[in-house]
């Protein structure tokens, strides 16, 4: 007996789940690879950073998901390279494992911009451990301030610096600001948490450029009532432990949070195919690389234009259109169906967080700001969230916060806890 | 105007939380000095080590929880030392907190008998980062041996040992076996989880030592029927990478958990008192250090006999029945009162899990066991959590373990993950 074709997904994001969901019931088996077990709700990670949410409330065992799937082989390990004239995936182990379809869904880190010396100062925000990392920083600061007896120094350590503001470091702006004015401050006794500083720092001439002006200035407006101070304009020139360079002028600040770049993964390099300046691998119309047509690669690390000539935005409904656009391509080829045409992309809209109350969503043609807005963001993302558990976990963390106002993620764990004290 | 009476508290464990409580409303400031900034609930700890709890489900900010009490400063710091002539706790970072009364409930470690080399290859569980660190080796074995294709290192992956039976071992070694059993042979296409080896080992005669001989029989004979070998009079006399020497045969073991021994905080070092090979403080039978009556020690840090000549045991009832009576001595004295008489322990009963649906309760001539022990636990435990949200959290996830089978919390989190692939 012949073996099923054999597809094979390196990445489990929005895009790689997608693709392994909607190629349910066809004539395959899929080997779904990640270096993570677990799959991550990328857009409410911010919230893990920000003592909102913990850790198992947004992340989910990818084995588990597939357990209802027989056919779907789950591996934990790390893609080294692509051989491919074998036609296999080398793992770091030594491991190969041969496919007839390969999709590269592996996603995007963050950039520093030729600095990454800076990454150590200013940690960015992709991963659960980079949550976990920034929480420790944000909690940690607030607890060294108490016990500081140096006016200078307890200043830069309640100065707080988001550097890049789309989406992520506006929310994280918020959050942090909301946190210090009002859910500590009734907490400590020798410092005024009210007294902190939150800056938001953006190289470009204003925050949320995806979002229309409008949109942008009322986001900015209502940064403002939180106690938020925006930076537009000064790109980011220099990172260091006790602060960070704003364009000529040095701010003392001992938590630095990077919320500017992103660097697409390898792709592009293990296809040996083009990539553009941020790395992303520059395949053709039906999502493949070029003279490759086994070969896909789909969502943050794949670059493709719209009808419009801007590129297709790194955000999860993206990945998960390119993910199901490939499903149907691969089903149509085992079916001996002509191709769908090219992948087109339809932007379903933008979204983003000011705060806890205030939000904003750029339909297009539909634009919604505050309290109506904040509510359709928490039901749209509870409803994208995967299972009933997690669903009502977070209904549940979110509405206890709403009345209570009290955060219930407030754990300083790991290393530099140990480290340092007092 | 004179400052009122100080009273330092080292460890916001149950001893230190309860002493605060108990000292409201008292003529006193208090500062609670902790190397962590959370309390933890350590009777689940060993839910989080095996993906049933969350780590914020079972820990709180101490901070958080005297928001409404100003003459509470809660201070994140290491103690390096009591400088008993100056009357001063000194902190790691140099500085000194001077005390009117000095109480240490800085609690007890895991210990290794000589052998601290061993710390490495057998975690033991009394931290939050010990919890994640067991959860992630657990679940790492059963990734590397879906992978692994030498038959005889993937039966050493699925061989999980626990080393020590007291409730802690028991319930981690049930937990485990379950997993193996029931929650996870779906997800896995490789391996037959249902072949793992789970083994518990006791150097003693018996398990569960501290309760009576039926109820150890009981939890025993519970324990076989979810697949756990128990290995009881043989102690381990080796911990490797690769496995455990039980007496004098190997067992090829990758995953190893120390449940075994206890080593008490160097408060007896601190306060220059005699202390006994656990490292326990030989306290007075009003808790103070002998020619001390300013410093007291409670918990698992302090060895006080009972009427029965046996030591006071290092459970949370315990701890929290000393701080509630040293809180009554500060009292007596600064009311200018005849001090209340010796402490005197009374024993509220032994509980113990085997596994999500029995239990067993010693309460001396009560003594309980199955399914109605289990639910008692279960309600016991949810009284006990720290606030209304931590327990609709709790309560909430147990439900769904109970009805769905599934568990939650299977993240692998932190570096070993990023280190060790395929």
């Amino acid at each position: 007996m012949q073996e099923k074709h054999h597809v094979v997904v390196v990445g489990g994001g929005f895009g790689g789940l997608q693709l392994v969901h909607d190629l349910k019931g066809a004539p395959v088996r899929i080997t779904l690879i990640d270096r993570r077990n677990h799959h991550l709700f990328q857009p409410l990670l911010y919230q893990v950073a920000t003592t909102i949410l913990a850790t198992s409330e947004i992340a989910w065992p990818i084995r588990h998901l597939y357990r209802d799937r027989p056919e779907v082989t789950t591996l934990l390990g790390e893609v080294q390279g692509i051989d491919r004239a074998a036609k296999a995936v080398t793992l770091a182990s030594g491991r190969a494992i041969p496919y007839d379809t390969l999709v590269l869904a592996t996603g995007a880190t963050h950039a520093y911009f030729g600095h990454d010396e800076w990454a150590h100062v200013a940690p960015g925000l992709k991963t659960l451990e980079d949550a976990t990392t920034i929480r420790r920083r944000v909690l940690l600061a607030f607890e060294q301030a108490e016990s500081e007896e140096d006016p200078a120094r307890r200043d830069a350590l309640l100065t707080f610096t988001i550097i890049g503001a789309g989406p992520t470091g506006v929310e994280l702006a918020g959050i942090i600001a909301e946190m210090a004015h009002r859910t500590l401050p009734d907490e400590f006794r020798r410092i005024d948490t009210r007294q902190a500083r939150v800056i938001l720092v953006e190289a470009g001439p204003r925050i949320l450029p995806a979002f229309a002006e409008e949109l942008s200035a009322y986001a900015m407006a209502e940064l403002g009532k939180l106690g938020v101070e925006v930076r537009t304009g000064t790109p980011v020139t220099d990172c260091t432990a006790g602060g960070v360079r704003i364009g000529d002028s040095f701010v003392a600040s001992c938590t630095l949070v990077w919320a500017a770049g992103v660097q697409a993964s390898p792709a592009a390099k293990w296809l040996g195919i083009d990539a553009d300046r941020a790395g992303r691998a520059m395949v053709d119309q039906d999502l493949t690389a070029p003279d490759n047509p086994d070969a896909f690669v789909i969502g943050d690390t794949a670059l493709i234009k719209q009808e419009n000539g801007a590129p297709v935005p790194g955000i999860a409904p993206a990945a998960k259109q390119q993910g199901a656009y490939v499903a149907r391509v691969i089903r149509a080829r085992l079916d001996g169906q002509p191709a769908p045409g090219p992948f087109r992309y339809r932007h379903q809209g933008s979204l983003a967080t000011i705060g806890k109350r205030a939000a904003i969503i750029d339909f297009g043609r539909i634009k919604l700001k505050g309290g109506l807005a904040w509510w359709i963001w928490g039901i749209a993302h509870i409803y994208f969230l995967i299972g009933t558990r997690s669903r009502f976990a977070v209904a549940w963390s979110w509405l206890w916060i709403y009345l209570s106002g009290q955060h219930s993620a407030r754990l300083i764990t790991q290393k530099e806890a140990q480290r340092r004290e007092d």
